[in-house]
Order: structure tokens, then C-alpha cells, then sequence
């Protein structure tokens, strides 16, 4: 068996059936059926070895990630994931039976979890592993939630703990075991929250790239400012055992949470909780004046924001 | 400005702008709107630097082509394309205006020739330059070409000449220049007549990995077999005054012609002729007897069939 087959193979039936595919995998395109009471939603992400993950991240979690991250993409809009493309630049020393299965099985139980489907994909030989996975979803008519929807007054709401990825990462580049290596490799999107979010939240984003610099896409697609009550962000006990300092460094500036970062009125918050309580963390509040203001327990602090850049 | 802006400024507007697109380029997705009348076509191509095209292919060349092949692969569907996402992989030495510059006026030349706008996108750093492109598009209600609809009796058409890129290629990896280089860094996709051809063709493919193996895609899809009449196959003068193997070792076993390859009944062949003459060549037949038959003015040939793999 070639090695291609053996990808193939390993790809074929590896994800559920949706029934809009009229076809998968196999010819030169997917076809889909489409409705026109909704719209589709469509992100593209790329991981790079070495760059979004530690080089020795399981073929698991490489899988499981480079999919939940799109996911998390999608759940942003408030969208419905539908199906995959699967990009997939490999050296040739990952094209064996054990590596592959281990990657395919990441890919199958995210896909499983949330009913997506694979539904094309080209794969290649490269001396990097580069993974490029596109997303796509629905949204009913007129119901995505943009970045730029936040108003003056509204709560800034997260969907659970922030900075855990970011100190497992950090702990992992040290060369130590971290118990939060899970929240690093294995990222939940809020794929039921973003669509619970619809008719609620007038803005939101997934926090990928830290909870400070995807706070300030809201604010500048929104044209507004915010508050931010640093004691109010949740996070893992671990994290609350930090000194502030290092804690706020994770939790503002580190990235990879892949929580959902949005703004509502105050009366849909009330609102919100009462329907589904527990699920939403509310961190700030926005303000007209332009910028971020942080305070920690009711005081001004003054905070080097940061943003994960790719260069 | 950061190399960042660069990239997004030089991405800005660089496409036409689409009456389906709700929201493009800026948010966590983009958003189509849709109708129930016509299907969704998607596909996915991963271009690797040095191995999908030479180390020294010009940044235009790269941009135009990473579009260009999939926009070929919904012309083999039948499909009109809509719009595209970009992941792109960069190294740091190319994230400089010129090459940025060259690079999106390549995307943004074939994507104005077809209507084709850039609706979303992630770019990175790598160490190897890698472009992924998502192409979606749409198609009638059912009216798909598939590569499994080939019958017996069948006529086997191409779109065009075939081999010239792969000579191209050789020539150049030969340090040689070549007038033929456009056929290799700036590919036409078929993508009118691909769309002419949805009530004639019954099953149809692009050629990327050569003549003889896509048609074998076709063949192993339909359950069928063929004949190839070589001296029918259409090639650039060039090529007609090479030895007859060297040639039909371009044509056959060459790749990169992104030219299209379907099969249809005689008398929708005739009809097609009449009303859009001198569009596409016939080259031989689909008959019951599984496996492909090479003949040359009417003589048997023994000629080994390779395929382009990445492995």
C-alpha cells in the first residue's frame, strides 16, 4: 500500500455523514445543499509545527486542536459547524500506520463531538507539518454576531476560565509536566454557547490570540473603549495561586484559550443567567472613552498589554 | 507598520467585491448568503515552495496559480466560482512589499478574470512557503459533473493542448528558459466551458497529476475502461517536433495542465461542436474492457503509465 493510501484510508469514513453533503470525499470538489433561510459561515486556520504547538505535541492532539480552533472560529459568528477541508502538509517521516491513526483519531472526535464533517481535503509532502483546516457553518438569516456590535453600557462577558493554556505552555517549554496541559492541547470551541449567545450578545470573538488583544478587535471594530475588572476573570485554581502579576501575564497577554469573548446589555445578561445559568463570567464593561482601563479590586492598574504576533 | 499590516493592507479590497458576501476579510468568518436552488461546491489545494513550483517561481506566478488550480478543480465540477480563503505560510524573507506586493497582484488578477472575490484568510510564519486555498463555488440543483458518470461508447475530450507545462518544467530544472513557461506558471482554468459543458459531459476532471492518471481516476470511478488515439491528443508545435515517447511522456505522464477531461455521449459531442465549435478535442473512448489502451495512428503502443505522487 502506498503511503497516500494509507492516508486515504485512514481518512476515509473517518467522520459523520451530514446529510446536506450530497458528496464527500473522493472527486474533485464537496457538494452541499444549501438552504436559503440560512447563511454559511467560513474561516480558514493554519498551524504550523514548532509555532502553534510544541514539536512534540501528540498526533492526537494535532488533529483534535487544528479543528477546534476553526470550531471556536465559527461558534464566534453564533454559527452551526457543518464540515471540514483538511490542508494537510506533511514530512515524511510522519506517513506511517501510528502516526497517522493518532492524528486521524484527533480529527474523528472533534468532529464526532460537534457532527461535523470531513468533506474535503489535499494532502502533500512537506519538510514542515503544516495544517490548514477550513471551517464551514450556518447561521440563520441575519443572526451572526459581529466583532462590531458592542454598545456603550454593555457587560463584557467570558465563557470560562482564561490563561490556563498559556501557563501550561509555559511550563511545557520549561521542560516541566503540566496538569493544564489538557486546556494547551485539547481546546473545547463553545460551539452550544456561541448559538445560545444569539439573540443575546451584541458582539463577540474567540480569544486566540489573548484575552487583551481580542478584546481591542471588538473595541476597534466597535469603535468604543473598556473596563476590565481583573478579579473578576476566571481562572484555574492553579492560576489563583500566582502572584497578580504573572497571573494578569497569562490571562491578558497569553493566548490559546479558545473562550468566547462577547458583550451584551445589561438586562439580557440578567436575562441570559436566569435561562441558563452558570456559563457566562462577567469581566467589564464597555465605555466610550477610547482604550482598555484595568483595575484590580476597584483600583487603576497599569498593565503592559501584549498580543501574540505572528511575526 | 508591523509585517502584519503589510499583509493585510496589501489584502484589503484586492478582490471584487460579490453580492452573495454578507461580510468578507475582518471578522472570525466571513458570511454567504445562500439560495435553495443551488449547491455549494468546495475543494481545497496546498501548494508547497520547491515542490508544486520551482524554488524561483516569480511571486505573481505563485499567487496567480494557488488560485488558479482551484478554480480548476470547480471547473471540472461544473460549478461557477464564487469566492476564496487563503492560508498562507510565510517566510519571514518574503514578508517585504515587493514580494507582498507581486504576490496579491496575482491573487487579485485571476480572481478579477473570474469573478472570484478573497473572502477570508490566516496568514503565519513557517520556514517553508506554503499556500492553501479553499475555493467554493456553486452549482445548479444537481447538475454536478462527477468523475463516476462515464458509460461505454463515450467520447474522451480534452479542453485544450496538453504537456506543455510539463516540458516547461523540465526545461527550467534544466536551467534551461522556456517559451512555454506561462503554461506552467500561469494556468487558464476552464472555468466557462466547464460550465457549457453541464448538459453534455457525463463525467468530467482537471488534469494536475497528468492525462493518464486523472483519466484513471475517471475509469476506476465509473467502473470503466478506455482508448486513447495519441496522435489525436492536442500539443503546442513544440512539442509536435519532439520524438514521439518524450512527448507522450509530457502528455500523458506530465502534470500541471489544468486542462479539463470528460467524457460524453457521440451526439451530445456533435451537438457541443455545432453550437460552440473548436472549444474541445476528442482523444478516444470509453469502452467495457477495464484498464487503458494506448494506440498511435491506429497501432497498439506499449508505453508505461507513471502518475505525479507527492510520496
Amino acid at each position: 500500500m502506498s503511503e497516500f493510501s494509507i492516508i486515504y484510508k485512514n481518512f476515509q469514513h473517518a467522520t459523520p455523514h451530514h446529510p446536506h453533503t450530497i458528496l464527500g470525499i473522493g472527486d474533485d470538489c464537496a457538494i452541499s445543499q444549501m438552504t436559503s433561510h440560512h447563511q454559511l459561515v467560513s474561516c480558514v486556520d493554519v498551524l504550523v509545527a514548532g509555532r502553534h504547538f510544541p514539536i512534540n505535541t501528540s498526533p492526537y492532539a494535532i488533529g483534535f486542536k487544528s479543528v477546534a480552533v476553526n470550531l471556536s472560529d465559527l461558534s464566534a459568528m453564533g454559527a452551526k459547524p457543518y464540515a471540514i477541508l483538511l490542508g494537510l502538509s506533511l514530512p515524511t517521516h510522519y506517513v506511517h500506520d501510528e502516526w497517522l491513526s493518532a492524528f486521524t483519531q484527533g480529527i474523528q472526535h472533534i468532529c464526532q463531538q460537534f457532527n461535523v464533517e470531513l468533506i474535503g481535503g489535499d494532502t502533500t509532502k512537506s519538510d514542515i507539518l503544516t495544517i490548514s483546516v477550513t471551517a464551514l457553518g450556518w447561521v440563520p438569516q441575519g443572526q451572526a454576531i459581529l466583532r462590531s456590535g458592542a454598545k456603550v453600557g454593555d457587560i463584557i462577558c467570558v465563557s470560562g476560565e482564561i490563561g490556563s493554556a498559556s501557563f501550561a505552555l509555559q511550563q511545557i517549554l520549561q521542560q516541566q509536566s503540566s496538569t493544564l496541559q489538557s486546556a494547551l492541547d485539547l481546546p473545547q470551541p463553545q460551539v452550544r454557547l456561541g448559538q445560545q449567545l444569539r439573540h443575546y450578545a451584541h458582539s463577540m470573538i474567540d480569544i486566540s490570540d489573548g484575552l487583551a488583544q481580542d478584546l481591542g478587535h471588538i473595541l476597534t471594530a466597535s469603535g468604543v473603549g473598556a473596563k476590565f475588572f481583573l478579579e473578576q476573570i476566571p481562572a484555574h485554581h492553579i492560576l489563583q495561586q500566582l502572584p497578580k502579576q504573572e497571573r494578569w501575564q497569562h490571562q491578558l497577554n497569553g493566548g490559546d484559550d479558545y473562550q468566547l469573548l462577547f458583550t451584551m446589555p445589561i438586562e439580557k445578561f440578567y436575562e441570559f443567567n436566569q435561562q441558563h445559568p452558570n456559563l457566562i463570567y462577567p469581566i467589564g464593561e464597555i465605555v466610550a472613552d477610547k482604550g482598555l482601563q484595568l483595575f484590580d479590586e476597584g483600583k487603576p492598574i497599569d498593565f503592559k498589554i501584549q498580543g501574540w504576533q505572528h511575526f
